[in-house]
């Protein structure tokens, strides 16, 4: 059992907790909480740590995790109060997992889609998105309302952050993602494979449920305070607004996300 | 100008931050930053502090908001590191106002509608929901949406907590709300008047997007962790759900929120 807060492998926790460098430097992410660790694809697995009180109430669970993760090479037990240093919420449950980073290639997928005869491809492309909240709410809702991957800027908000991850609900596991270097270039590939890229704009749009979403779509969403670069938005096929009653200039970025994203869905089960 | 944080007034800004029950006691609440004091009903605004950073800079404004609020009884300046324990966030912008509480009557409100012939009333019934942004968040949306007023139980988390306030991006200055007793009684007296409630729920409903939401419609949304109460879902017209893919359990409680007044704007657009 690790006792000390100033251990070596305490500190290296809460670096990967506090640092998007040092997850990207080991290829790894922080889960926290027995829902988190039990959906998680077991080869992700790499290192499981637990406090003494979740142990003692769940051995059983630690144990049959540990036995599930081929790839599993450290488990250990903290005292409680040592895990509450490695955890990102006030009450932590007790139990964390450090996971190796999935990684998703762009040009499978983007193979993959002429295969997809059942059902047209619904992509997120998110430009510089910047809270981390609200990019784990997207991926839940995306997975929810069937999109089938989302693309990120390289300057949205890192989606190994422990509150992005933590929003998701277990999305992590099952949403497509990539990074792209230049979503310029992301846009027009996508166009000129006959998807229709939709930019969410305020201004000289038709409304958001005027389009056609059964034919193959990707929605464009910008950053929360700026909205979408003109000149990404001008890439588009369209712009859509999303109709706004009262005072109010714009939605959260994740509720407009879902809002867009559940109008696809349902025109799809029409 | 106070340079102290020991300074008795501070003491009492900071605890209106920090509890309902100081601001219930004194019927008043927090806003923070430009935009939220540019959009406050002058005659709401109490009192007015501002840090010395803020004054030098936008000095044309504190004026200009001092000027119009003719309930004002308080202007202080306040040194930045004093204004910093003060703020709820960690980069203050420097102003900050002290607002008295709106009141709306239920009665008034229900009396209101038999005069509405060119609305249909569109209400939220929140049952206990505990995140402060969530609440705020869909005062912001509902305001997008159209919707009429807002019904809360007393256990739904605080509308003045500073977080909630600055998620509704100034919705709570326009947005009608009540705190309901009995929110199977509210349910009652609502269908009796002809309204329609719509249980966001899980199990044994029909799709989101079958209803006719033209008609005067409630939608009743459950707390975040345990969803409706059994016996207040029961009471409902219908229960109504969000089909999910994948794995998802349940949405966001904002952004399932948002899905179900939208629809309901969609439809009203036809």
């Amino acid at each position: 059992m690790i006792s000390s807060s100033s251990n070596n492998r305490i500190k290296r926790l809460v670096a990967l907790g506090k640092k998007a460098k040092f997850r990207t430097e080991e290829g790894v992410f922080l889960v926290e909480g027995e829902k988190m660790l039990r959906e998680a694809p077991r080869e992700w697995i790499r290192e499981i740590y637990f406090s003494e009180t979740f142990f003692n109430k769940r051995k059983e669970f630690i144990q049959k995790i540990v036995r599930e993760s081929v790839n599993i090479m450290e488990k250990e037990l903290l005292a409680d109060e040592v895990f509450q240093k490695v955890s990102d919420t006030q009450t932590p449950q007790g139990v964390l997992g450090v996971l190796s980073m999935p990684q998703y290639t762009w040009e499978e997928y983007m193979a993959n889609w002429s295969s997809m005869q059942s059902k047209a491809p619904l992509l997120l492309l998110l430009e510089d998105l910047q809270d981390p909240g609200n990019l784990g709410t997207i991926l839940r809702a995306g997975e929810g309302a069937g999109v089938s991957g989302i693309v990120m800027t390289r300057n949205t908000v890192d989606l190994f952050n422990p509150k992005t991850i933590r929003s998701t609900m277990g999305s992590i596991y099952r949403m497509p993602f990539f990074v792209t270097q230049d979503l310029g270039n992301t846009i027009e590939l996508l166009k000129e494979n006959d998807i229709c890229v939709y930019a969410a704009h305020l201004d000289d749009s038709v409304n958001y449920d005027v389009p056609d979403y059964t034919r193959p779509t990707a929605f464009l969403i910008g950053n929360e305070g700026n909205g979408l670069n003109r000149a990404t938005a001008d890439k588009a096929t369209q712009y859509v607004k999303i109709p706004m009653e009262g005072q109010v200039e714009s939605l959260n970025g994740a509720v407009a996300t879902a809002i867009l994203i559940y109008e696809a869905a349902r025109q799809r089960r029409q």
